[in-house]
């Protein structure tokens, strides 16, 4: 039967760099969206951002703009999902936030389509996406995971400048400018110059070590995998890479997995491409990742420091699996179930005697 | 007693990233050289290189140029080592290789004055300075080895330009340059574009998955730290900045070490900078690292992924303690050595009675 159902989806934080990629997946895969409305903060109302062929105009963020939206991706940051996600959701829509809001709220599903979408039923209006780094690692590894039971996992990360903004980006290409020209470099979206140079991720550091950023892929790991034991241990760096995320890891299974086994299973799981050529020494590259929706895998190798270890090197695009491309796919994952509820109840109406 | 012995010191390679370093190490140390050869394959003979406010005449390298060397650095790669440090060591030099040829040789004491000094009076002639990543790490984990005895290590690198020499370096700034031209980028040196880009470390790949980066850092640390069953994960990555290299690590120890006691040790330590101030986010960074002889090491906390675990940032100067300076280093210690034996000789001739 034809799904001619159309819905109205709201990109709020619309202007930023994971609301312009989230405005640009919408397009691309020809979401199946009567509407589309950009929002964003005072300032950039009325502001045009180009769809499908025209312009969005940008309107105020409020809580009466969520009226007759279906669907409402948020990235602008967690003070704002708190205050407008719940409003959303009186509204009648059904929230995916960027933000680290809800991510960790026992009642709020975190879902990476490819890991856990049968989390996606049991929400109540706002679901959580990932962090970035969480979402790259996670689709990459998840297939291993269910193979062979991961048990520990030491993560270092090689951080893009978008994941923190679209000004952090537009600082790594000033400073580059400032330096082939001479100039001083200026450093103020991030604490430390980034061009030439990488540091710890600059979020606050706790009693135990971690920073936030680091805090976040531990805990939501677990939650993705719904392995609350799983042991791990993550650094991480942000470098001067504009906009994919690379990661480094060293794992341990509960059973024994080979190198070609997991290269298998990988190259058969969706979501994931396996680049590990070794003749021409071809690895993933966050140049490679840029503009990709995939996560890139490669380097794989049984690693001696754990018992059933196995390597890899991993790369995904910040902005896309890493934010807008997940989000995106939440929602065409919602789509998939509404329209799978109005065919059954389209069945049963046509035929009332299934219905006794 | 004075000592005004002088030596003899030629650098080869001198016109190289590491060799320029070397002569730089030279002066600012004021090493007692009577004279300093810069020695050259051919096509650099005649250059002029900046030595003690004057200029040091750029010679070819040849058997013949080593007559009357005490001290010879070698820095230019495994091959010219193969051929001509033995040649060296003939005319009666004590070679100090900065390549691989002979690193892993049981006859060749692989050093580094801060681990092992002790080896060094095991030599016959030629003495190994380690590769890069391992000099940086070795030297940073040491005292921590010393104290707790480390069982595993998983290591991922970010690994600068310089360690493949002044051309790469030069490429990751002309690829900047025609970025900010908005001109395509050549990649010539490496394989792929450096320039907001990250790659596994160019070095062919293994049976075992490792590249042999990879397999000199595990090969080495085990010689170095004279633990040969001491289990090693690593992955070598080439990132982004210009001359110095970090490391993010994780570490076993077979005693308990408290994040506390680690830090107390390492503060206490020769060649180590602690850089580990969570409240202002400040870490160890490449761009601080560069210039530095010392190896910079923060971001300590207890880590769960192994048991009496714990994990690390270092950065490094990669021409500095991961090349010249480790080099330089070793040549002040066989200094020391000499002016020793000449003292204890001179303390005999002086008191013959203690000789019997």
């Amino acid at each position: 039967m034809p799904h001619d159902k159309q819905y109205t989806v709201a990109v709020v934080g619309a202007t930023g760099a994971v609301g312009r990629e989230a405005l640009h997946m919408l397009e691309a895969r020809q979401f199946p969206a009567r509407e589309v409305r950009a929002l964003a903060s005072a300032r950039s109302r009325g502001s045009l951002l180009p769809f499908r062929g025209g312009d969005l105009e940008v309107q105020e963020l409020s809580a009466q703009a969520f009226e007759g939206v279906d669907y409402a991706i948020f990235s602008a940051g967690a003070t704002r999902s708190k205050e407008f996600a719940p409003r959303a959701v009186e509204a009648g829509a059904v929230v995916i936030d960027n933000s680290s809001a809800y991510r960790m709220d026992p009642e709020v599903p975190l879902v990476i389509p490819e890991v856990n979408s049968g989390d996606l039923k049991k929400h109540r209006g706002i679901i959580a996406n990932p962090n970035c780094c969480a979402a790259i690692l996670a689709t990459a590894l998840w297939p291993l995971h269910a193979e062979a039971g991961l048990t520990r996992l030491a993560v270092s990360t090689y951080q893009s400048a978008s994941g923190a903004g679209a000004q952090a980006m537009a600082e790594l290409e000033d400073q580059v400018r400032q330096y082939v020209a001479g100039e001083a470099i200026d450093a103020e979206v991030f604490p430390y110059q980034i061009a030439f140079n990488l540091f710890s991720h600059n979020t606050p550091v706790g009693a135990d070590g971690l920073n936030v950023e680091e805090a976040k892929v531990i805990e939501e790991m677990r939650k993705l995998f719904h392995a609350p034991n799983l042991k791990l241990s993550v650094t991480c760096i942000r470098v001067p890479v504009l906009r994919a995320h690379s990661e480094s890891v060293v794992m341990e299974f509960e059973r024994p997995l080979s190198e070609a086994r997991a290269r298998e299973i990988l190259a058969a799981s969706p979501g994931i491409r396996v680049i590990d050529d070794r003749e021409h020494n071809h690895f993933p590259m966050p140049l490679e990742a840029t503009g990709q929706l995939d996560v890139l895998i490669g380097r794989l190798r049984e690693d001696p420091v754990f018992e059933n270890g196995l390597a890899a090197f991993i790369a995904g695009d910040q902005l896309l699996k890493g934010a807008a491309w997940n989000a995106v796919q939440i929602a065409e994952e919602l789509v998939k179930l509404d329209r799978l509820r109005s065919d059954t109840g389209a069945t049963e109406a046509a035929n009332p005697s299934l219905g006794v």
